[in-house]
């Protein structure tokens, strides 16, 4: 298993209730492939969404992103951890 | 107090040793502006590093960076964490 971090941008105005529906969708259905989704963080002025998940692959991750309505083509496998 | 995700792009092929120098750095004098980094993840493929940090203010977070020898045009406040 890996540990994945992707990037959402254009998230301009987002608010919590809006990143929480968005991250239930993700977990609905993220056993399908096997991962899961840890945390995910908002910088609803910046527009930036960052979520942390572990996985078996980083096409796992896109899979699970893509039938919830989210796809992002930024995703980092995360090698190191500090 | 505030939550933070820096991010730092073009270290493709940094070890793990080398971002545990670099942490350190910003560990040794976060203290300073009352900062104080989390967590680092690196994926060395795409060269990308992700630093999670608590502090006053996203300036605080560049001037601890900056001070350390790793400046980033890129840090997001996150005022939404699931």
């Amino acid at each position: 298993m890996g540990k994945f971090m992707d990037v959402h941008s254009g998230f301009v105005g987002v608010t919590a209730e809006q990143l929480r529906d968005a991250h239930d969708r993700d977990l609905a259905i993220e056993h399908d492939e096997d991962v899961h989704f840890e945390r995910a963080w908002l910088d609803p002025e910046q527009g930036k969404v960052f979520c942390l998940a572990t996985g078996p692959s980083k096409e796992a991750v896109q899979r699970v992103h893509e039938r919830a309505g989210h796809p992002t083509p930024e995703i980092y496998e995360l090698t190191v951890e500090l």
